[in-house]
């Protein structure tokens, strides 16, 4: 079993897949699967598959497959779902409430604790309960709160400033749905950029390259 | 230069990041750059940018470096960016909406043509000028106009019949935010898939790991 250091980023940016998969297998009843099997279902080789788990210390016993409940479990304990992570949404324009309303953060062992916009218009507006605070309230939140992670849903030109007061609040981990490159500045903090944009652009050189076939 | 069908995923994966990076240096005014300094900036090592841009002829002359502009113009028409694609949305909840007014569709040459919805309540109303009508009306409409793509912005669970039904309607690229597995049954299908979720579960990795170290 390697340390989480060790632990190369294309493994890490697996664990997830992997989970869904399971979840849907458990979903479908099925109890015990194969690296063969897995493999099938998932794209990825069996080999691949093998040398993945084996990076956090295996969890088969060569010839009998995997139990799919108890590889769930440790995948979820691996990837820290059962750990309860606070996280504050900064943005509360259109992708940020889609991302407030839609995503499941319970499952994952997030609580969604406060949502702020620079807007002032919004400000007691409530999505999911939660009620929209002015920026000039995150200081004191997070210095009272202490949430973990924060969610940026704001526009590139607002990310700078906003970053750098999270940072001195104390906040080191990042969602990150705003193109502002944190780790240029930041080299240390924990990012996971989504850039939909860029998914749109490898599915347009899909449609150009297909349509040259 | 090799053929589309020769080049790997992991390249064209990197493209867009490129452009996008391209773009900024465009808006800072940087004329030039070689691949040393790209490298720097974007985190990838040079011999990797060189290798990339190798597979689609070059792009630069040993030692002057590369012309940012036409670096990037050659990028967009690697991506396709410039060609007409006619999007259709299906599903115009929290995410469907999100996507429908934050993403600019025409900057990578796509026009989003039509949104649906199976929700009756929401017919006629307009999304970026763009009425939303009864899933009822996506055959007559891929028949008359026919899109190139269907973004899919609907629960799993109606995914799998509204995909069958543009399979058949010609359909064959998808950027698919619900969670069905296109591939599984559509191999042979253009497939972009956002998995929010999976990257909330690597930050949630981070998250942990960091705590621990």
């Amino acid at each position: 079993m390697k340390a989480a250091n060790e632990i190369s980023a294309s493994v890490i940016g697996r664990l997830p897949r992997y989970y869904r998969f399971l979840c849907e297998l458990q979903n479908d009843g099925i109890v015990r699967i194969s690296s063969g099997e897995l493999s099938k279902r998932m794209g990825f080789t069996a080999s691949q598959i093998r040398q993945d788990f084996n990076c956090f210390g295996g969890f088969g016993q060569q010839g009998y497959g995997y139990n799919v409940e108890q590889l769930k479990n440790e995948m979820a304990s691996i990837l820290g779902l059962s750990t309860l992570k606070q996280a504050i949404l900064i943005g509360a324009g259109n992708m940020g409430r889609a991302v407030a309303r839609q995503m499941n953060f319970a499952e994952m062992g997030f609580r969604l604790s406060a949502i702020f916009d620079c807007d002032k218009n919004l400000e007691g507006l409530k999505i999911k309960g939660i009620p929209i605070r002015p920026n000039s309230q995150i200081a004191e939140f997070c210095a009272e709160h202490r949430p973990d992670m924060a969610i940026l849903c704001l526009p590139q030109n607002q990310a700078p400033e906003v970053v750098d007061e999270l940072v001195l609040l104390g906040i080191e981990s990042f969602w990150n749905f705003s193109h502002y490159d944190i780790h240029a500045k930041y080299p240390a903090a924990n990012v996971e950029n989504v850039h939909l944009s860029d998914s749109l652009m490898t599915l347009s050189y899909k449609i150009k390259n297909r349509e040259n076939r």
